[in-house]
């Protein structure tokens, strides 16, 4: 199985996070292409982050289906471009939130999200929607460090997301935690071991999922919502990209 | 009063409906800056479409604050990149989908939406979910025509959505009918004398918002979800568009 | 455009201060009869309370629509007798509780609503339900003054919906202010600098929505829900008002 | 027992209807006031008719409270001045459309009701959602027969809603139908035997729960949504009816 | 009138309480079949309980019918094999957690539930969204005491319970009190004349409104959801009590 | 990867059927122990049947604990005894209607479910419910094929199946099919050939995220919702079965 791991930020220390993630916990018949946009932004904290880093997801999507991958992983919490990139590819498309959100359904009656700003509180909380998960999500909270500054020593940030992790199982009565962000996929293991409960990192998650449709034979429907884009012709970036492909 | 008024396609002849539209219905004391994005795609009829177009949204956003517009309205009816146009802009930001939807539960129990293509549908949906009209919609549905095909008379747009509006109302219960596509604006006073009931075209609706707004010194709240972006560096056509910013 | 601005309780100093709010913000080709039930009650805060003042709106819709109305605004926070006025009147009727939540809507990604007396609380979250603004409505809370003593000095009416906008922004992550009472109108602007967030008057936002809809032309949908009233004979008080009508 | 039956219009054939099906269903221990108000209209088909009716309501309340009622029912299926009932009120109130929609929602996964003109469809629509019904009903449809008509041969009543209960069960999968109109109470033996589903009239069905909650000590809890109306000075037929009360 | 009142659990103490909670607000016409099943687990504190439970009740629900119940009531607050009962049973059934939170619902605008172990809360929550009571549930809380603890004067479940219910009325507005445990049932006046607001115990709840059905005639829909089971060969617990009955 | 998989009715050929169709999509890795209760039913359609069933996968739970297991799948598609198997297990429990879904839903905007009998509907719909699956289901439509007719060639499933996927694609807009019974799981690549949309079999599904689940380390939270089970005594068949476990 050839899966596209597909960091949509264009940051190579998240890539290689990332890519750690989904080696430790993928099978053995896997295959990863860890990629990132060949131009963006380094970190996603925002709408407009969103938006750049979405016209980078197709690229790579785009990449990804010339050399054969079997599946691709959008692995950013916000999952940026998942439409488009579902309605651009010919395999399956998973973001790492909707997977972490429905492993989360799996494993408790309430799950919680705990995330880097919260200045991103309403993607996250849009993304609980969307997917069907109001019910089953307890809330979402922030720890006021940036994505970048995950992996700064001088954030603590296990600290802060494991007092944030306590204050959830306490006040929201969560069964599961979510890690809001790819970049905090290092942090998983230890988390759960401090906290007793299931802590699932979306990177993971999806790369497990995409293993099982692939297994499945499984794809996008393209009839509806996610019928092949009508040939068009584009100017700008978008021709750059389209055009070509 | 300085109103953007951004066509989120290439379209020049689009462009001009939206114009005309606006034009016929807003206070004598508004000037309108209709305006498309300089690259794009020239009707938008999907996801990618929408991101396209989005990303051109952002570029008209940005030029029409340096010459002093007091509000954006993004004039399709995916209303594509709305929350990173709010993000950006320091005045208000308003899509006709959402201005036409909001106008429509003032006028009656329930409307319905007659769009283009039934491959847009699940768009609209996502649209009247995420606004809170879940309850006030009584159905989307398509006639079936390219949006760039409406102007043309082949196409029979007038009748095939005058037929879509009565199926409406006849098994949907409309009061009200939202015309689910900029470029049927033209249609709207014929539509509504035919059917007698309510037709609301969203770019007259969102220039009317618009103006309310601006009147009363309302612009978007920045404290939370729509606070300016985080200063970046952005590669790509976002580094062209957003570090000239 | 001629503009039907009914307060639907009897007090004069109340009718003066939403016509101050309405005229602040109209535009220069509007006209405003403000006016009041000649019977009534001159507060309105419990479900009795609106049960009698919606008998007085519907008194005032008919003298309204005698002398040529466009369009009534109902500008008391509870809306009452909102469906009843809009099957007898021939123009739009907007209630200023549903104009602000659409307003703020536009504004954030949450509202927040302020109010008089916790014993209203239920009444403005049942028309949170009713307008579908459930998912973008962070919380109502009141801030214990009666109507009547908002505009006396010593209800410190300023300081206290001000501190308890600051808990909404904190506690609810509210984008937008919502004021929960017509008599609120005149510290909009006060409290919207204090707070560095919009602060919405229903009243302002009103008069721009039926602005709005008097330019587009268009008014409720008589069809369905909203269809004119049967032809029949009524007894006591809607008898005197209704039957002469 | 001493229970309050009012019919909200003024009409003494349905009053009387209304009365032998509360009759044939309560307690052998249970006393009924059936009455109307003096002065009103003479069936409820509309917003205006109701806001007619929930001013009657009242006064009917009043009246029954006077005269040592334990539970007051208002048996008009819109169940108007519901909510100013139970705040004027020492003792429980209880719609008709409330007590049949709770009791549907005993008897099957999905209840269908079925009503009078299809004007009212929203009025029910809006109680289903209000009630906390929207999952457990599978719709609503109208005969088109006026409630002074049902009892009037020509109008076929009884056959026109059958057929309409027999296409709710095979198009709606109900398991049980509501009657939407008090008028249709003597129809329900029928309806049931020839349906072979529970067929439920709100008037016996509100009888039952009155009964209930006088055995059980129970009333409304008046200290947060219905609590006493404040004192106030009301004028016109308000002030008629509550400053002498 | 001839009902059955199941004690899901084997305690004959609670057998005890809840037919003394019936007996005290039954109708004199009403004779009580108190029962519980001759095997199980002595409370229900868990979905394993719940499980074990649902088979006694079928076994209690088949002895009733034999002996001509003419309702049957499950007197635990998880409701536990409700569906099965109905589909069983050809006379109704009503379980004490619907009967209590319909009954609240017509008493307030949001009632709270107070319950045992915390560790039954989303079996509560369950119920809430199930019974479609999601607007009207301000919150259900638990004392930390076991269900079979309630009646040991050292547990101070009297004191413990109203704190909780005092903190309900003042956090969550309650209007109304739900108790989540038949074993509480004892407190029931106790508790609301503390309070001044309405206390609900299941048991008198669904005991009046079993009367109400039978005095209608009304039994469960038998059509679609609650269709007799099909004719089957059952083994194991089941095969010896099926097979038999 | 040792899966234990539960059939949980008795038919020897439903269990077989549920492992050809885990065993041709499971992992090389992956052992898994096919097995279904020692009593109970043959074949699960209605409320009765679920209860006698989730019995018996609580017995296979216990006994699959006892060989190792790591993950527990319950292969029929009401996942009956879904919430008492994660309180009595300590590796993860899946169920295949929640798989199934969950897996639709990262596939297309719409999923319709196709299953056996119509009194099973219900069952179907709480399920989508409980899941947050109810804006993303289309709908649930049934063959009326039992169970155990499924594999009979005079039943015509295949045909019969074929024709209400179409229906669903058409009428319903599913972009994927979910079969609604572990009986139909040989169908699936045949029907997904034949419509061209997914067509998604739980059992295959689960399989795939049971797998996931413990390659990531994750199993169900203990903490709140799933706490084992209190220790307690149990009689009858429960007790033949946990006391000794």
């Amino acid at each position: 199985m050839f899966i596209n791991l597909i960091n949509p930020n264009t940051s190579v220390s998240m890539t290689d996070c990332i890519h750690q993630a989904a080696k430790s916990t993928s099978s053995p018949q896997t295959q990863l292409r860890a990629c990132h946009p060949s131009e963006g932004v380094a970190s996603i904290e925002g709408y407009l982050d969103e938006l750049v880093a979405a016209t980078g997801v197709i690229e790579q999507v785009i990449e990804g289906e010339k050399v054969g991958c079997q599946a691709h992983i959008l692995a950013c919490f916000g999952d940026p471009g998942l439409d488009a990139a579902r309605e651009v590819a010919n395999v399956p498309v998973i973001g790492i939130a909707e997977a972490a959100m429905h492993t989360a359904s799996l494993l408790g009656h309430k799950f919680s999200i705990v995330t880097t700003l919260s200045r991103t509180l309403p993607m996250s909380e849009h993304l609980v929607h969307k997917y069907g998960m109001t019910a089953h999500c307890g809330g979402v909270s922030a720890v006021e460090i940036a994505v970048l500054e995950l992996h700064n020593p001088e954030s603590d940030a296990y600290q802060r997301i494991l007092m944030a992790c306590q204050a959830a199982i306490k006040d929201e009565q969560a069964d599961a935690i979510v890690l809001g962000c790819a970049g905090m996929a290092d942090l998983t293991r230890r988390l759960q071991n401090a906290l007793g409960i299931p802590v699932i990192d979306g990177v993971s998650a999806a790369v497990g999922m995409a293993e099982m449709l692939i297994r499945c034979g499984l794809t996008t429907g393209k009839r509806h919502a996610y019928a092949a884009p009508l040939l068009k012709t584009y100017s700008g970036w978008a021709g750059n990209l389209l055009n070509r492909a």
